[in-house]
């Protein structure tokens, strides 16, 4: 059961004594077989599906993959052993002997002993073929099926790594994780496109509401981040979060998943700029160390050689900053044309976020203080003027755009309930603005899109391709 | 900004080093604080808030709290340094000399040179006061505020441990981690009570619905996760999960957290309650070895000796296992009066349940082969008789009952397709008919609730108390 660790103790034992030919062989995954650096017909067993098979005169050539890695493992087998069930996407066990491949492509391979076919594959009905490589749009169609091809495979390990390098990365920085809620009385953008939730039609509940107020999916767990921050200093979610927009693009989800971290006593923009930074680089450090041969699939098959020269230039570079006012200028200096006219106190779209990135060299830029009136309401006021900012700051990178947003948090009672009465919200906030009442503290905080962050790192192109299974505008598969 | 690790660097070379009394204090989290062995007065700057402040003589002392750990850092202080804002909820940041304390409470204090108050708390209108030991059913009402208090920071300093820990176990142990989605147009059991998602009233779309189809809440991850193990073999998921149940029960939410697993090549019961346990018993470990301090308070505040003796007692012996037959016969044998009257073929019950677990002597077991009719269509029949089995297994836990609820799935095509066509689901699963088209392999996995694990090893009597921010019928605050 328990993978690499316990079987490569078990083929430890085995090589070093006098290995008896009845021993049951040893479960091993084929990331564990192929780990082996000195193979010396040590008896496994091996299961997974048939990625690949070739007959050679006496031989029969076998790929078997089990999804541990993107490499499968070569078995080589006396023809006797071939039968038409013998197929691609055929699920097998094999058990033989792990010996020193002749050929150059492997380490090691696996000499068949015994080839048993554990489920057949409908060759016909199949909807990936042998040897062909299917568009990322085909594959969608088939989101039961999809991850068993090398691409999705990838991605999602290349996923599963980042989850957990994120995870290590604030409990090593002395973060405490949380688990904000998904269903929600609060708006906490104002403005975000929400879902809301009901008891099916078939339940019967007493009151017209199960929760007795209307409630709606989250879109950011931030001001739950806050209510914690006030308790650990430190915190951190990372969970799904959802928009109803009504959106086709290769940047937008349904449901996507949000890396959100909140801390207080810090004063400046520059210490939450350094946490941000800090989280993109090691968390990319961390994949590409992982799963080096996950990593360069993607950048091959998407877009040969360009993207890994990216993400290194990203890595390997100093993030840089400039004003929001800044930005604006750069724009209005730029000889392209926009189809939204750069102007001071406008938002800035996609068009203008790519121009930034590429003026920038196509390092990460971090874009800070924007207008006031662009911001929510819980953004830090910077009491400058004419042009009237809040401590807000965001991350556009290359291929992408804005990748994280975060900003100081107005910890100002005074200054806060202004801002909450004009907006008429006084009353929904009391519990916001008690935070500020009882031993209330300098704090900022920001969010990462995670599937952004894949798209980023690996040049995948289409958000649609970095999540198991992508919720959208008319499309929620399974 | 980076806690600990960074800080105890700077304060080692500061130690080493002769220490300018000009230098800037190192900040320093009140953990990394207590942790230095041999304090010998080094600048540092703490900051958190009061937890207590106590004047004697011509002495101060504040019991400074960051989150970080149960425990306060001691500050010591001038009577000079007495204001009317330092008080109870305050926060404060203090730089001082880190010495030796005199006292056998702690190693280590802060001799303030330093005390700034940084947001003064409003004592009247706090909800919390100074030495006061709060029912948790008062704090409930406060969901914005309980998580300052010991109990509660200490129920999610675990609930963050545990959450670490089980990444971690499954990392180790080879699985892949998968994000399986919220948002599902399936029902995974066919009978749960599911919470309808739809777009808010406020938002127009072409269509009626914004899916095309009506979608829900997942009641479980298992489904997708089974895809997903038809390429990766061990996958996992840690996501929300929802029930729409009426429940005002002590173990019930309507938004919770569940842990699933599913393993591909698995054909016995046995293996899978293996990991079942193994689960259970090192997550368990790595918290009692992790916060120590806190699941003590929680054992001793909640009862007296009594949970840690039983946490203990769970963690040394192997857990039981009998068949849902054999417990049937044991209930029947019960001296005790059921209010349900122990059937073959009928539900347990939890009056069943604690009985149970009473009878095993306080020792977690696991509960196999169910009557068919009982289970969903996925379970792998048993194909035995008169009485018809499937392979599940239950965990029953002390104090909170089921725990685990798992099975082998039906991998075989044919009684797979006859039990769908039975229920008239062949359409709507025919994707799911495709995993035992395409490469079957017996597989198996599990369910454990997070917030009722906890609830075990801590030895908390309600839900709403191991969780963040309870969702329940009639309420969703914050």
């Amino acid at each position: 059961m328990f993978g690499a660790r316990c079987l490569l103790r078990a083929l430890r034992s085995c090589s070093s004594a006098p290995c008896p030919r009845q021993r049951p062989a040893a479960r091993v995954s084929v990331r564990g077989a192929l780990g082996v650096q000195s193979a010396n017909g040590e008896r496994v067993k091996v299961q997974g599906w048939i990625r690949s098979i070739r007959s050679q005169k006496e031989v029969l050539f076998l790929h078997v993959n089990d999804g541990s890695s993107l490499e499968s493992l070569q078995v080589v087998a006396d023809s006797s052993f071939d039968s038409r069930e013998l197929a691609f996407g055929s699920s097998v066990e094999v058990q033989g002997q792990l010996v020193k491949s002749p050929s150059k492509k492997q380490n090691v391979e696996l000499k068949a002993e015994k080839i048993e076919v554990v489920g057949s594959c409908d060759a016909k009905a199949f909807p990936f073929k042998y040897k062909e490589r299917h568009p990322l749009e085909y594959l969608r169609q088939y989101p039961h099926l999809r991850c068993r091809t090398n691409v999705l495979g990838s991605v999602l390990r290349v996923r599963s790594e980042a989850t957990a390098a994120i995870h290590s990365f604030f409990k090593d920085s002395g973060f405490v994780h949380i688990h904000t809620p998904v269903i929600t009385s609060n708006d906490c953008e104002g403005a975000g496109e929400l879902f809301q939730v009901e008891p099916s039609s078939k339940i019967k509940v007493p009151e017209e509401n199960f929760f007795n107020i209307p409630v709606f999916l989250t879109v950011s767990g931030q001001l739950h981040l806050e209510v914690m921050s006030g308790a650990f200093t430190q915190v951190f979610t990372f969970g799904p979060t959802f928009r109803a927009e009504n959106s086709q693009s290769r940047r937008h989800l349904a449901e996507f998943y949000m890396v959100e971290a909140e801390i207080s006593f810090l004063e400046s923009l520059q210490d939450l700029m350094q946490v941000m930074e800090s989280l993109f680089k090691t968390t990319a450090m961390t994949v590409l160390s992982n799963c080096p041969k996950d990593v360069e699939l993607c950048h091959k098959f998407l877009a040969p050689g360009q993207k890994k020269d990216r993400l290194e230039h990203m890595l390997k570079n100093n993030f840089l900053i400039i004003s929001y006012t800044e930005a604006v200028e750069i724009l209005k200096q730029a000889s392209q044309n926009f189809t939204f006219t750069p102007e001071w106190g406008a938002d800035l779209h996609t068009e203008h976020e790519k121009y930034l990135v590429k003026h920038c060299g196509d390092i990460p830029v971090f874009v800070i203080n924007y207008p006031l009136v662009l911001k929510p309401f819980y953004m830090r006021d910077n009491e400058d003027g004419p042009q009237h900012t809040v401590a807000a700051v965001d991350l556009l990178v290359p291929g992408v755009g804005e990748l994280f947003g975060g900003s100081l948090r107005e910890e100002r009672y005074h200054l806060l309930e202004q801002r909450l009465a004009r907006l008429g919200l006084t009353e929904a906030y009391q519990w916001y603005l008690d935070l500020r009442r009882f031993g209330s503290v300098p704090h900022g905080g920001f969010g990462m899109g995670f599937e952004r962050y894949l798209q980023c790192i690996l040049g995948i192109d289409n958000i649609k391709d970095v999540i198991p299974f992508p919720r959208f505008t008319h499309s929620c598969l399974l």
